[in-house]
């Protein structure tokens, strides 16, 4: 072998294996090097735990659809020094969650930064989708996420709020804005559309492309009890079923008009939600259509009995007055959450039929996951106040 | 035994009883009733885990300081259900970090909300003081805290800056405002402040009793490395050290003043921060006294050879000149850090002596915690641009 094909094919060799090196994920914490992103997408979970005597990772799956990461548990493999890890094949792209089980304990993995989901702070990891890029943060004009807190009679107590300013809200105290109210999932909390969705980096990133047009965006807690009452951690459940929908009317939105700089009519106002808060969308917007013109429902869980004559009331039984009243129905699912796509693709047919003018977005391969979600608000927003 | 007699006896069997019950934490997680606190402020943790062989309760302890909830670790005792319970003994009231050792493995408790410290989302549990009530959430008006996005150039990336706004910010938007900058401890992160110091409640309820004048306050992450270092977990490690000074004078500050109505000199701008973030503070203050003129270290780490001609590189040295020139130099520590108590202690009397004027404020009882920092900051701010 000649020197020049020899060191061709050490290059070579040195580039594949640098290929094979998985780079720690965005998920992963600072100065930690495993969840790590392998080239393929796979990924490898490692970390030491000496005297546990079996260790494995659960991707977390919701309202019956699987997670993107697989079905899991995967076992991990103890080495000499106590180190287990293992790698699981590449799946969906997006956030997954996922938990550790410690000698069956279910703990995070001190790798990884971790996200409310399930009533609990639990580990995600970041699988990079390769060329999209809309929900990253780029050089580009950002707007501030305020906390703002507001006091419920209903509950008794305080609620933090959170709330996307645009760029130029602070620099153009003249001008008014309309809302997108934004609505999390079951067993997360407010927080979620910015530290899991990026809401904030897909907003810049839209008006930075002048593809949506200014808003705010407001994103307050699913779950509220009136006081005495113990919280349920149920979903949808009824406690908060039946608070949610006068306190987003009576407190909420009276609380948001009077502090920030709103177009405060049914025509600047827009309500969407993803999975739990999707359902929540459709109970406050639906028999309010006097206050909102733009409706979101993201993954709407699951409804097999779905009727246009009597569903969510009647609300869509006198079709030329909803098409009248409402601006935008929106309804979208991942093709990977298969009851849930189903069932909604089946609630747009029947719409259609009905002359219910809605749209129907599928977003291929995703899952009941904020890959989805991401996708839905970046079809959406753009969509709004026009 | 008369019946009258008897009733009694049975009221008060059931008064101990009750007495003796305690309420979940407000650390609790939503729907959790562990960790709880009992009425002589001793907490009682509690969760399943059926397939565990051996789990304590491990209270954080930080820079060579013992925590306030005792040294542990604390042997949990399992029952036939396999869940397993543990009381822990009064100790000092506050916010307390610790995790579960569950089979050797570092796990947090699933009953508690967690707090970033250790370098990682780490359960809290908080025990209220009785009598104490400057930092809880009152009915008097909210200043909101803001998210705000900057490009670092020396890092090379965007940090989030966390911005505290006085009630009214908004609907005076001609007023201009004098700005402090809170710096966080090792190990924890820029939202600390506010997650478990519950700045903005203390500032809220100063600002309602007309204790302080309105400021912003300002929190940045305490760590920042050039592009391509890696990261140091330790507490003021040299890539930090000789990062955080330009990045905090040369970016951080110009872009709080061109983003916020800041007053934008040196008499209006002040500098505090606990642990690790007091020695960034002096590092940052002392040799740039043209920007600040207020200081304020919470609890420095221990620094046994201080002396006032040297060290800070001489920034003591000309007594009249500092006097002159610094408005306040704050030091405070709790009596239970000893060390550092007992060294920042010797540094007050040493300035004292070479008639460097500074304040020495002595928190009785409580350790190198939240609580020492929370009653800091309460008799530092109103101090504050007087």
């Amino acid at each position: 072998m000649n020197s020049g094909l020899s060191s061709l094919l050490v290059s070579a060799a040195l580039l594949a294996a640098t290929c094979a090196l998985g780079a720690p994920a965005s998920s992963t914490v600072r100065g930690a090097e495993y969840p790590a992103i392998n080239p393929d997408g796979s990924v490898t979970f490692r970390f030491k735990a000496p005297t546990a005597q079996k260790v494995q990772v659960q991707p977390g799956a919701a309202a019956g659809e699987p997670s993107g990461l697989g079905k899991g548990p995967f076992d991990m493999v103890r080495d000499s020094d106590g180190v287990w890890s293992v790698t699981v094949p590449p799946g969906v792209p997006g956030l997954h969650y996922y938990w550790l089980l410690v000698d069956g304990f279910e703990a995070n993995d001190p790798g990884s930064k971790t996200a409310f989901g399930y009533n609990r702070e639990t580990s995600v990891v970041e699988v990079p989708e390769p060329g999209v890029d809309f929900y990253l943060q780029k050089d580009v004009p950002h707007g501030d996420v305020r906390t703002h807190w507001y006091f419920s009679k209903l509950t008794g107590a305080w609620r933090a709020a959170y709330v996307y300013t645009p760029p130029g809200y602070d620099s153009n105290p003249r001008m008014r804005y309309p809302v997108l109210y934004l609505r999390h999932g079951g067993g997360e909390n407010a927080e979620g559309w910015v530290k899991q969705g990026k809401m904030n980096f897909i907003m810049d990133n839209l008006l930075a492309g002048k593809k949506a047009r200014p808003m705010l965006v407001v994103m307050d807690t699913g779950y509220a009890e009136p006081p005495g009452v113990t919280p349920s951690l149920a979903p949808g459940g009824a406690t908060s079923r039946n608070t949610i929908v006068p306190l987003t009317l009576n407190e909420l939105i009276p609380a948001i008009d009077a502090n920030f700089r709103t177009l405060a009519d049914r025509e600047h106002r827009a309500m969407a939600g993803l999975s739990m808060g999707s359902a929540q969308t459709l109970q406050i917007t639906l028999p309010n259509l006097d206050r909102f013109a733009w409706i979101g429902a993201f993954s709407r869980p699951a409804v097999n009995d779905f009727n246009t004559q009597t569903s969510y009331d009647g609300a869509f039984r006198d079709a030329a007055r909803f098409n009248q009243q409402v601006r935008l129905l929106w309804l979208g699912a991942g093709t990977a959450e298969h009851n849930i796509h189903d069932s909604l693709k089946r609630t747009h047919d029947l719409l259609d039929q009905a002359g219910v003018r809605n749209v129907f977005v599928e977003l291929p391969g995703t899952a009941h996951e904020w890959q989805t979600w991401r996708k839905s608000l970046y079809d959406f927003a753009p969509r709004l106040f026009r």
